[in-house]
């Protein structure tokens, strides 16, 4: 039987590179022999696809901040128990585009949800899971507000204020200088080739270990 | 200042007759004066209405149980919040047709998800508030079955066996027995004219409270 496989996640504000960053990091995997399944948050099967255009269609009904929170842990029950799970045990390898750190740093950091209701649905969703290596790509606001912008229509998020996003990547940078053993910040303002780079030993060094 | 209004809920398995006993009440509530405020869980705004369509509709991928739950407590949290909490402030009287009992009777009995799970998320949305009244329309599955099944096309719940339904009424009837001042259980088994004649003897009662 295949040993489990690996559990990593990308995390950053709007604009700084995720899906890129990912893209490029499970083609590096798969060169290296390594079976890879690609997905993200809020998402990630048909059920859970359809809570997150749930939660960013821009609507004129104010979304109340548990609401958001239970519909975010919603969809992550059904993503991480019906395909997350399943796939590491098959030894393959997870990358996912935002997870529950997502949630503390946007429900928690930017619309003020107590950090400890917050653990409370992680702990009944998630027992004991977490991801074996969070990437979390970081920064300046603007910068990655700029890029956002550039690629035209806004979702609910992403139409919020610069403070904001300001504290969601603070608190960000604080949960990883709290357990620096399981995060990676990359340094996301540079040009896309250095940023890459990072990336690309960070992963090589996952396969090595 | 009016004062604040009473939060009134209706309960029971499918086809008790929850809808007409409501309609009823809130009838003889507005013939007596009281100023009403119809609605339904899971639902009763435009963004809870999509969670229920969400909830209800037959879907081919199985829904985990805790989706399930987050799923209720997420419409719960803006139903409340932006509606039900605002009209009882306002001095008017709420009828919801299900709350948090169908949560802990479907989800809880029904599925299996431990109570104290949904103790958890009951206090982190709802804080201290509970139903003022439930009235417990009581009936053996059988009888609210064919009812429910006359109706036509059956939702993802009602497509469940009579045993996930058993379990169902027992919770409820369980609930009832541990807090009677607020339980009302009325024989829902009986002719409709004398079901509608418990209930309006009921709602007399709280009117002179």
């Amino acid at each position: 039987m295949k040993p489990r496989g690996q559990f990593i996640t990308f995390e950053g504000t709007e604009g700084v590179g995720k899906s890129t960053q990912l893209g490029q990091a499970a083609s590096l995997l798969r060169d290296l022999g390594v079976e890879v399944v690609v997905t993200r948050e809020p998402g990630g099967t048909p059920m859970a696809e359809a809570i997150r255009d749930l939660l960013l269609a821009p609507r004129d009904e104010p979304v109340n901040d548990l609401t958001e929170l239970l519909l975010m842990f919603a969809a992550r029950a059904q993503h991480l128990h019906t395909r997350i799970l399943p796939e590491l045990e098959a030894g393959k390898w997870v990358l996912c585009d935002r997870f529950t750190d997502a949630t503390f740093a946007y429900q928690g950091g930017g619309r003020g949800v107590p950090a400890d209701a917050i653990a409370t649905l992680e702990t009944l969703v998630q027992g004991s899971v977490r991801p074996d290596h969070i990437v979390l790509l970081d920064a300046p606001v603007e910068t990655g507000m700029a890029r956002a912008r550039h690629r035209g229509e806004l979702d609910r998020f992403e139409q919020e204020a610069v403070a904001f996003f300001e504290r969601i990547r603070r608190t960000y940078l604080d949960r990883a200088a709290a357990a620096p053993e399981r995060y990676h910040i990359v340094n996301a303002a540079r040009p896309l080739e250095q940023v890459s780079e990072d990336v690309s030993h960070l992963f090589k060094s996952f396969v090595l270990r």
